[in-house]
């Protein structure tokens, strides 16, 4: 069986040894270079520019600047569109602005022959600007009298939703409860994909083409026609393989304006490379989020209310908005079911870069508040922070009113348990009770919970095609992007598992063409192997039924008595080989009295969605007086339904804790509150996460089957991120006594809080 | 009515301004380099070579010969598969061979750095031959005793075919017959595109890629994994633009060992860019023909009997084989029916360059003989050779009994009126019955027909997928490339009529990939339109269908009061426009109730075949002293059916008839009889015909719908090349008295014939 084995990645061979081709491999070599102009000012606006000394530099074909762009507000979300205004997303972009709202807002634009007149050029632009005050807090850009940033959003509030539940106000009446009432603050960081955003354009026959390192191509062809105003099929977009996305490739970032600037020069080939700290500064960043939350608990260790509040730093523009607040607020009362219940989530704009879509998609930024949160009251009430959460979670059978997700099994229980085990919790717990040396060790976990996909909020679907080739052998296309995890692997599995053909057999076409592909969003949300299943799995029964059909024809078995078996025609009444898949479709080809090329496409739509589950579990070790924290083991457990392929799912584990480790203890970006300047755009001053600062890193996995899965799967890519930081939080709350509140948990913010709590 | 008018081609703006992407545009700069060593013996066997010195020179990364590739024998030529074996073609080449057959043949390739290395390496290699005895002329190498080149084929007679109808031996007792026997000659040409054939290899996830300049990217698929032994599905072949086949690249060239040489440096990318030299010599050129052609005679000017031999020069490999002169065979009887004929045709293998299919694919070679002959009876007879052709040609309602083809209409004697009225052809013939002096005038004509497609003899079938994008614009992808014909303008505008939409929202995939390109054989045999229209025609009617189907969805309006007009889904009760497609399409990918995205694909298998006429025009001055021709006028006038585009159709009959013209007066490869080796193989000894040596070329047709098409079309690419040569022929004779009896009628042959009939 195919489903479940960890055989090698269809890219492997080609990845290691360099043969794979990633946009700039692509792009020829005679392409004129862009490069941008960032404002320079946090907020304000451009009043002039002087081009005249830009344009004297020999190279320079032509500036662009925000005078010259057509006033086309776009959307930059990588949401599937809607024809309900509604559900659309902000557009608040222009492909160049004189209104700046953030250093490193996007004011001009040089193509030149090379890439030195281009840089030449951007540094002999004049620009002249009137300054506005800026604001970078999101709880003083919502404060009376703020610098508005958007003139539609007056208090800069992008978005507020809200639940109610029960009678907080009543219920906080009960005598006996415990209060606790804590915030909690998460960074800005980056995705720090190896591969920066890079894109080129051309024009042939009219159309646009853009060859771009993005994870949706077919959202990106539609944000580009919007932009440029233009037809959307007149737009083509072309991914190959990518370094990395994350979710900061889940936008449309300068496919837009390369496409718009190869249009000004006619039509010529342009190249748009961004560098580190472009992509530090002017893609997207993680939404910092700052939580507020009060917990009233009886003694017994049950929930009596709760209330939330999380204020998201949006940065200077809408791009996915409010949705990643929403979620992460929407995470609160589903994790810990509780009866009353408020909570508030604001998403506000400031004039800080802009933030988008990353890994986790805001419940890594409440999974640290909440989780934490958890482990301050079990010691509060002094239980067992595992016990707690048993006590507490989400149970079997519980149905989520929205989503209509269901927690079909016991699977926190039998997540914890395997944590649990790995890292020897109830020993360690007791034997690191009463420490006191200046090194102290400390274990400790988080749960949490993620969604597959994201219906109903928005569409779900998929498309899928099949060729069959002459040796038997099919080529399968979908716009679910391989974006490094290794979904063209999965992909051929699911098909060669629904086909019966060998898993050597299938070619799955890994680059996507928006004029050739069939339509899919691309990957986000971690919606690849259960959306792009159910697409894989219908339009791989589609051909099946249409292969059958033709051996029908060329043997007159009924096809209901036939199969195909290891990419044999095989009669299920008796096993016999009738013949090889390739010789039934080279005669179907060449037949001169039937000859028919057999191929499938279908789009699934899905009108569901997926609880994934995990759980994480961390051990270190406390080097107070250093004001240093060693990681020293790891472990996530993931119930992600049934996995496809062991060892991709583990890869894919390792990496979302590697994000998690450098979320917990050292990345961030900081931001001069001064100038609004961003002060580590670079990989040098921004600690990233390394395996040299990671331990064995250890997966485990629970295996059930995902009821409404076409092949039991459910979300894995983004879950990994999310439990890690409070679990390590939560083992130095252990190790030391001390509660964090905020991350990264770096040494000068242990020293501040080991000051405060007297350790030294 | 989008049918039938001349829009700009959809690559016009593109093409002209150098924009389009040809092979080698799209070429890595970092490919390896292969050039290939070619035999320089006509006949023998390659004992050794010494690749020391070769392998020596910096840059050479590998030498490999014809004893390092696998003994595979495959096929080259571009027809369709077939899995009955006595349907496929003849396998007998080698990747490299030492076996050579031919001064050119394919010994030794070399694989460098930089194409200076493998030139020198080439110069390098030390090859020792045994040489044999070798035979270039097609009747020697039929006789007793001559050089056998194939061992499966003692005598060297790669085909022989025949026709028997009636009794020619009792016919030609009838008293009062005319007899006229002569010999024709018809000389080997060359394709001359004007971008040689070119091809790059690289592997990637195990599959060979090739890009290539090739008008048949799925047959050379299959021929790269037959000559490899490796399965087809591990193939993938690219064609981008190219600059001009002719039949030439109708061939599996060197796409095969240029995959097989990337594969021997472990999948990197090698280029194999041909020479011009090369191109003439090792590529593929149209057979010459020798053709004797009896005919008795009746004073009223019928037939009584006729016989015909033709033996073809096949050079020294199969490539297209027989089929060549057996369609040229078939043509003599449809043409002139006749109740008593003898026909034989044979293809012969020599030691002579390859010859393989060119634009006429035989006709040209038979129309030269059969058309010089009916003038020269006319001339015998008395009577007016246009008069003489209407009395024999195949009438009103003729069906043939194989290809089933009927003349539906009075065709021929419509082309003759146009091409007499053009030409004043009654009155010049007059004018020019007495003249004397040294420069003569003469009108001259010839008449043609042609197949469209090659049912029955092998399968034609065509696949089409189509994809509406959100503006409702849609893209159209076939295997029927685009060559420079205008295919995909053609193809633009059939769409654009099935669907209902405007032109300009067709986009036609050029580029072909067997990857994802459905199945079809690709260019040739004047089948794009035809074949192609119908699977055009019935997949856009089933993406129609599919529109329709969803627009009752939306509107509840039955989909049989619904029509696609403009654009716009139109209520045909009342004709009010209800939506645009665009406003359809967007709704459907984005609905969250029912979301699609429409495509459509299907096979279209077509059981028939068309009969295409016309007849060409020409007149001359014939300086007698100076044995020159100037050709002063020329017309041809063709019955294709319907046209789709008539200033694209305009342009295909002005390059048939620049090639008819070069095929007349200059062009000629010339083979050294001493050594076998091509003498003029370059564009400033071959006399290529080109637009200096024209005339204004004059276009006209007879505009006869087809009823057995899906569009009214029928065959026009080839058909403009094949009456040319005969009518310059026929005018010569009018204003000399003088029959040629070969051509090119070049000076040093008009000489030779104007002594013989003493005309100094």
């Amino acid at each position: 069986m195919i489903i479940g084995k960890s055989v090698t990645r269809v890219d492997a061979l080609d990845k290691v040894t360099g043969r794979s081709k990633y946009t700039d491999d692509l792009c020829e070599r005679n392409a004129l270079i862009a490069k941008i102009y960032h404002s320079t000012k946090a907020n304000g606006v451009v009043t002039s520019i002087d081009t005249s000394e830009a344009e004297k530099i020999p190279g320079v074909v032509k500036v662009v600047t925000c005078f010259d762009v057509p006033k086309i507000y776009f959307p930059t979300a990588g949401h599937p569109w809607s024809t309900d205004p509604s559900h659309q997303d902000v557009a608040d972009r222009l492909l160049l602005t004189d209104r700046v709202r953030f250093c490193g807002d996007d004011v001009a634009a040089v193509i030149a022959e090379n890439e030195i007149a281009a840089k030449q050029a951007i540094a002999a632009l004049k620009v002249e600007y009137e300054e506005y005050p800026f604001v970078l807090d999101v709880q003083e850009a919502m404060a009376d009298g703020a610098p508005c940033l958007h003139e539609k959003y007056p208090g800069n509030v992008l978005g507020h939703s809200s639940i109610r539940r029960g009678n907080l106000e009543e219920a906080i009446k009960e005598p006996g409860l415990t209060k606790i009432d804590q915030w909690y603050d998460t960074p800005v960081v980056q995705h720090c994909h190896i591969e920066n955003h890079i894109c080129f354009a051309s024009m042939e026959n009219g159309k646009i083409t853009v060859v771009s390192s993005t994870q949706i191509p077919h959202i990106v062809r539609r944000v580009v026609g919007q932009a440029l105003g233009i037809p959307w099929g007149s737009v083509r977009i072309i991914k190959p393989y990518i370094g990395g996305g994350f979710g900061n490739k889940q936008d449309a970032l300068y496919e837009p304006l390369c496409a718009y600037l190869s249009k000004v020069v006619g039509g010529r080939l342009v190249k748009l490379d961004v560098t580190r700290e472009e992509t530090f500064v002017s893609n997207r960043t993680r939404h910092a989020i700052r939580s507020h939350i009060i917990s009233w608990v009886r003694p017994d260790g049950t929930f009596a209310a709760r209330k939330l509040e999380c204020f998201s730093n949006q940065g200077a523009y809408a791009s996915h908005g409010h949705g990643i607040a929403a979620k992460g607020m929407n995470a609160f009362p589903q994790l810990y079911p509780c009866d009353n219940i408020e909570c508030d989530a604001y998403t506000v704009f400031t004039n800080m870069p802009v933030a988008g879509a990353m890994r986790g998609y805001g419940i890594p930024q409440a999974m640290f508040p909440v989780e934490s949160q958890t482990d301050d009251i079990a010691l509060a009430i002094g239980m067992d922070p595992v016990e707690f959460r048993r006590k507490n979670l989400m149970p079997v059978g519980y149905v989520d009113g929205f989503s209509k997700n269901e927690n079909f099994y016991d699977t926190f229980n039998q997540c914890l348990e395997k944590g649990k085990a790995y890292i020897d919790f109830d020993r360690k717990r007791k034997e690191y009770e009463n420490q006191t040396g200046p090194v102290r060790k400390g274990v400790g976990c988080s749960v949490f919970w993620y969604n597959t996909a994201v219906w109903p909020i928005s569409l779900e679907s998929a498309s899928c095609r099949m060729v069959l080739n002459q040796d038997g052998s099919v080529q399968v296309q979908l716009a679910e992007t391989e974006i490094g995890q290794g979904a063209d692997t999965a992909f051929a599995q699911m098909t060669a598992a629904t086909l019966g053909i060998p898993f050597e057999m299938v070619h799955v076409i890994s680059c996507q063409d928006t004029d050739i592909t069939p339509f899919g969003t691309g990957s986000y949300a971690s919606r690849q192997t259960y959306v792009g299943g159910f697409a894989i799995k219908q339009t791989a029964l589609l051909l099946k039924e249409r292969i059958l059909k033709y051996a029908y024809e060329l043997t007159r078995m009924p096809s209901f008595n036939l199969d195909i078996i290891d990419g044999k025609i095989v009669r299920t009444t008796d096993g016999r080989e009738l013949m090889t898949l390739g010789e039934l479709s080279t005669e179907a080809l060449y037949s001169l009295s039937h000859s028919e090329h057999l191929t499938s496409e279908s789009t699934y739509q899905i009108k569901s969605n997926a609880y994934s589950f995990g759980c994480c579990f961390a051990e270190v070790e406390v080097d107070i007086p250093m004001c240093k924290v060693k990681l020293v083991d790891i472990i996530n457990v993931h119930d992600c339904g049934q996995l496809i392929n062991p060892a991709l799912a583990e890869a894919q584990v390792h990496g979302g804790m590697s994000m998690g480790i450098g979320y917990a203890l050292s990345e961030q970006l900081l931001i001069d509150a001064k100038t609004g300047k961003t002060l580590n755009d670079n990989l040098l001053d921004y600690k990233l996460s390394t395996t040299m600062d990671h331990p064995h890193l250890e997966a485990q996995f629970v295996e059930n089957y995902e009821p409404t899965s076409a092949f039991g799967t459910k979300s894995l890519g983004e879950p990994p991120a999310c439990p890690v930081a409070p679990a390590i939080r939560n083992a130095i709350l252990n190790a030391t006594g001390v509660s964090m509140y905020q991350i990264p948990m770096t040494s000068q913010a242990l020293f501040k809080r080991f000051k405060e709590e007297e350790l030294f």
